[in-house]
């Protein structure tokens, strides 16, 4: 998907907040917006967002010096959905129709992104947010396709939101679930690492997508995990990111999301943070 | 005032919903920001932020053509104003304290303001606005300088918000009232036309502060202007635009403002939004 007008003031501004996420050091900071500017200022040779965030994180990374400047709110945003993951269980538990309420799940988790509201107090305001109904959902269509699947590829987004999707992997068993992270951190998003620290590995087959920006840019992706991706009998993106990237790549998938920005849920057809899950 | 990091992407912003005002090409838009990212790239050269949304502004004016982009947006804020001014004068009947309503009325005024807020309402809510007391108010000391002045130097902001400054001024008479404007078109700022569009030029001086920023930057202000500031008994900045380009310059003023940005009310130790009359 391009990049809209819109998108660049607000990129700025994510890329201000990723640079105060990995240090303190106003000097730093100085040199990541300066970098940042110069980046957004080729925005034009950059295919979408997530393309141009991953230029941007390159600059955190080379300022800061570290390989994986979000380490630490990752690894506090896993812990803090593995510890409300048996409220996840018993919600689905409390509901009829299981298959909506644990995509419902896998969405609600979309709201962990320390990218674009590192704020976010997790625990509070979840259940409202559980509670929340789709404003877009395939439901029939998805269950009509899992009636002769054999596989699903779930592409994933956020580390912390990968516990939640650990609830959907579960509900999707016995079906062959692979599970496809970022080749390297990038933001907050979530590597090999994050997925099997959040306990994925007990319940999907987990790879990478080869691509290391926050959205599974597929021109950029492994020709295993693209491989992967051709064979797949369903499809599940998940996150803006991989919506950004992925759409009008030519094969469909579900993708499933918090329309979190006014340019996405215009696209969708939804009301800003809106919960999607949409066949395109 | 410093350039704050927090300004970089909300000037890209405010120079992407000036581009949407003054036209509704969209290539000139591309272009218009592509000129907002190169003068952004180039922030620690600017002074404050006026003097950097100055740049932007003229980059609007270069790929438009037009000279005065906002004029017709002026004109409807100047004309909504007007409608309104009969119930501004009821208003202030209705206090007991006229002056420090009247300085209320010219505070609230600040609320129309195009570049920061284009869609904003002016008339719907305009009663509770109105109605919120100063977070800070120096009314005391303010009350004492004019026991022994003789005149008053308002330096202006937005058109439209000209119409609320003309209650203060009524309220201020029989003092000089010296009305300082920009020198030219800047965004939706208030120049010499838009102050007589106002009705000023009945209770007041109309003088340009020979800066053309959207906040009187006084190393670029006229010799003519400087005298009037120097040698005015009470001086009365209006708006954010003027508080970041005049504080700190030496001379005390008393700050008339809606802290409508984080940085700014931070700076002015009062919650976002706030209304604050501040002598520093």
């Amino acid at each position: 998907m391009e990049i809209f007008l819109d998108c660049l003031p607000c990129l700025l501004r994510q890329g201000l907040e990723a640079s105060r996420l990995a240090t303190d050091r106003v000097d730093l900071q100085n040199k990541i917006m300066e970098d940042s500017i110069q980046i957004l200022s080729r925005y034009k040779d950059y295919r979408c967002s997530p393309d141009l965030c991953r230029s941007m994180h390159q600059a955190v990374k080379k300022h800061t010096g570290l390989s994986d400047p979000y380490a630490e709110i990752k690894a506090r945003d896993i812990r803090a959905a593995k510890a409300i993951l048996p409220d996840l269980f018993a919600f689905l538990k409390s509901k009829q129709n299981s298959l909506y309420w644990a995509l419902k799940i896998a969405a609600t988790g979309n709201i962990i992104d320390s990218a674009v509201n590192h704020n976010a107090d997790m625990i509070k305001g979840i259940e409202t947010e559980l509670e929340k109904e789709f404003s877009v959902c395939d439901l029939a269509l998805f269950e009509e396709k899992l009636k002769t699947a054999k596989n699903v590829l779930i592409i994933a987004d956020n580390a912390g939101e990968t516990v939640f999707d650990r609830v959907l992997a579960e509900r999707l068993a016995p079906l062959d679930i692979i599970y496809a992270v970022r080749s390297e951190p990038t933001i907050n998003d979530a590597t090999m690492e994050d997925a099997r620290a959040s306990g994925l590995a007990d319940v999907a087959t987990i790879v990478s997508t080869g691509c290391s920006a926050p959205g599974a840019i597929l021109d950029d992706c492994s020709e295993a995990f693209l491989n992967l991706f051709d064979s797949a009998d369903v499809v599940i993106s998940t996150g803006q990111g991989n919506y950004e990237a992925v759409s009008g790549c030519g094969k469909p998938a579900f993708f499933l999301l918090k329309a979190k920005c006014p340019i996405i849920s215009q696209k969708l057809g939804v009301d800003l943070n809106g919960y999607v899950f949409k066949y395109i």
